[in-house]
């Protein structure tokens, strides 16, 4: 489809300066961009979105905890107050690190310095029945879809009378225990024990169950001993059933196959079980490395063991740098990102300046989870661990301050005072797209119900 | 597709009392429900989303002022603590007065009481194509695919580059000068004076033009002349062009045709100019007027001139009833509505205790419409005629004394208070479902831009 725009240009004015160009308004790129001197360059940001997403708060607003305009802010907020920046919302579909050039849906742009943050995607591992039926955790829509799924599988119990199939309605299975896997877990759990059943008193809430289902020995992995245990032991707490060691073979929108031959029945899987760089086209397979972009400590990418690219870097998830302790490559963390953001923005201005580049050197802020109500797990640095409610109110109170906008941040903490006072969740709407998971149901037999789209 | 089911029952326990089925959650549903006693009826709630909402500002949502989830107010929460109270999210395809029988999607249901509380939707007077290309505002997802649409004009302009073309993205037409249309128009031109140009640097705003199409010979006609006299006036200032006497003949989603020859190219063209009793087939036509459903005073719908149906109510938008001053009809309002489902509330209370009926009385509270920052008119009782500043404080007032739940007048509050010191909209999110809207455009010819949706 781009074929038809090979010979239009983007339209951003020519100033002069030397361009700077940034694929991805996540938080490597806004972070690049927040701290990218005025003057220097001329900065154009790329996003399919409007909007920059506050990703560890998906599981929220899929939860009815926060509405999505809270987790999301604006990205032309941030750039207005700068000189010579231009936003445009659209698609990049291929770069061309070698002529420095890339090629959007409208046109094709030159650039002097390309900067990839496009961040990850979902990995199905190649599972096309799961990202077919489960739900996936990325987006502020998909956040939205699955709390309005979430809630439809009650409205359908009370319609519907009692027979064996049931259950499925009433289970929920959450493949992957990183932390959005088991945050969501705490969060189902919370809706379970607290909001669903004054919702429908004529529901018996003993019957909902949530599994947590992971290919490794233990939740959160990627922490320290001492919080993965807290975590298993507050979310044994909480009623959630963890399954462990255990792959997810198979989805077919009703049943999930388990690799041990266990089947659960189920209508709602939410897939947290991996992601991978969200690659654009047009970069040889040697400059690549675990399905994302290697990059030395400077964030540059290579064409091959040798060379690399004039002006082209990538930071944060889609891109991948090995350090002396972090040898395998540095986690795909949103520090990771923000901290590469802004060491970048640094090294560009050292280009201007013409002096040497510094190499990126991440400083660990510490991981946390939170489990429900006045719970989370820390390993924070210095191997200092904290758990229970000290670790939860560093949990908040960090996240609020990662947060874009004052707006944003007052509404959330608003928000999360009101819930834990109340024990209420204010944000239940079901409000789905026309034609989207028109589920034929009746008592027995499949038929139409219950239909809020038209 | 109902004929499937017309041998199950909906699925209510049976618990001896008296069965009263209200359908429809909007002000007069809701208000009936509300001041229902406990103990002497079964109440059961029949709705197609699990959410009240309240309509009077879903200008706003679409205007980037307010998020989706504080106009809206969960059903189930207002239910959650009567007793032998029963909300079904569905829909209802028939009803069967003279049985006293309802059909769903999900089975029949018997009732000793039914009250029909439906609402309006929208009237395109049989324009097929302003149905397909115009945008409604009567429910949630209406002003959440406005508000996109909105904002996707001025991305797409900033990727276009100049030519004869582009106007239509810079103009909007409002078909309509009642509230939702004026309110619509001053929200318009104060996102053109004080968010956009800061938002899209590069965009000159003079070329951004707000057109009113009116087909009486005044703006805002049921209200009185001292109000549409200063509507107009307050309209003019802030840069909206109102067009009077004239109808709208048709629109192609790229041309409005005016029945007096002229054009106007837009690509966004709001219906705000009719509404129709959103009735449920099953009625005859003798039960019907002017597009609505006749009722006494009692609220009660008659079957033909002599005979009413037994237990069967309507109320709200969709009725029309008559009375000594108001010889065409009560207005379609939402005091409307409100009063009388107190009102059916205490009658029904009445037929409890076997005493007599007493007849609806309309008491005006007074007609209100807000043009933009600090400016609003107001047609209050006894004759008060408000406007300006003092009009617009109690304009805000009332929307918040009524606006369902605390967390939802807090919210509201915050954000006008937010965005009147800042002159900013924190929600300009652009969210649509896959497949939507998915424009062609691209500089000359069509090809597609900025697809935010994959």
């Amino acid at each position: 489809m781009q074929e038809n725009h090979e010979d239009l240009t983007l339209n951003i004015p020519d100033t002069g300066k030397k361009r700077v160009v940034i694929i991805g308004g996540g938080f490597g790129g806004l972070n690049l961009l927040k701290h990218l001197k005025t003057g220097i360059y001329q900065v154009v940001m790329l996003d399919r979105y409007n909007y920059h997403t506050f990703q560890p708060l998906l599981y929220q607003v899929a939860t009815a905890g926060l509405e999505p305009d809270s987790v999301a802010g604006p990205l032309r907020k941030m750039i207005r107050k700068k000189d010579d920046f231009h936003f445009r919302m659209l698609t990049v579909h291929r770069i061309d690190p070698a002529q420095q050039l890339i090629h959007t849906v409208a046109g094709e742009l030159k650039y002097d310095f390309l900067v990839l943050a496009s961040g990850s995607k979902i990995n199905y591992f190649g599972n096309e029945d799961i990202s077919g039926h489960g739900f996936p955790l990325k987006q502020v829509t998909h956040a939205l879809d699955l709390r309005s799924k979430i809630f439809q599988q009650f409205e359908k119990l009370e319609i519907l009378e009692e027979h064996d199939g049931l259950q499925r309605y009433f289970n929920f299975v959450v493949v992957g225990a990183g932390s959005t896997g088991v945050e969501l877990c705490g969060a189902l759990a919370k809706l379970r024990n607290h909001v669903l059943p004054s919702d429908y008193p004529e529901l018996s809430f003993d019957r909902m169950k949530i599994y947590l289902v992971e290919g490794l020995e233990r939740v959160l992995p990627a922490m320290s001993d001492h919080a993965s245990r807290k975590a298993h032991h507050y979310l044994e707490k909480m009623g959630v059933k963890i399954i462990l060691n255990t792959l997810t073979e198979s989805y077919d929108g009703e049943t999930v196959t388990l690799n041990n031959g266990n089947k659960i029945r189920t209508n709602t899987l939410i897939w947290a079980a991996g992601v991978k760089g969200n690659i654009i086209e047009g970069l040889k397979p040697e400059s690549l490395h675990k399905g994302r972009i290697q990059v030395d400590r400077f964030n540059r990418v290579y064409r091959d063991q040798e060379q690399k690219y004039p002006g082209f870097f990538a930071i944060g998830d889609v891109a991948i740098m090995e350090t002396e302790k972090y040898t395998g490559g540095l986690p795909g963390l949103a520090p990771v990102a923000i901290q590469q953001g802004v060491h970048l923005a640094r090294n560009l201005k050292r280009i201007h300046r013409q002096k040497n580049l510094k190499p990126f050197r991440y400083r660990n802020k510490g991981v946390m989870a939170t489990i429900g109500r006045n719970r989370a797990v820390a390993d924070l640095p210095g191997g200092l661990k904290l758990g229970g409610f000290a670790g939860w109110v560093i949990w908040m109170t960090l996240h609020l301050l990662y947060l874009v906008g004052f707006r944003n941040k007052a509404v959330v903490f608003t928000n999360w005072i009101w819930n834990y006072f109340t024990y209420d969740r204010g944000i239940r709407l079901i409000i789905r797209p026309p034609g989207k998971d028109k589920d034929l149901i009746s008592r027995e037999i499949a038929s139409e119900v219950g239909d809020p789209y038209t």
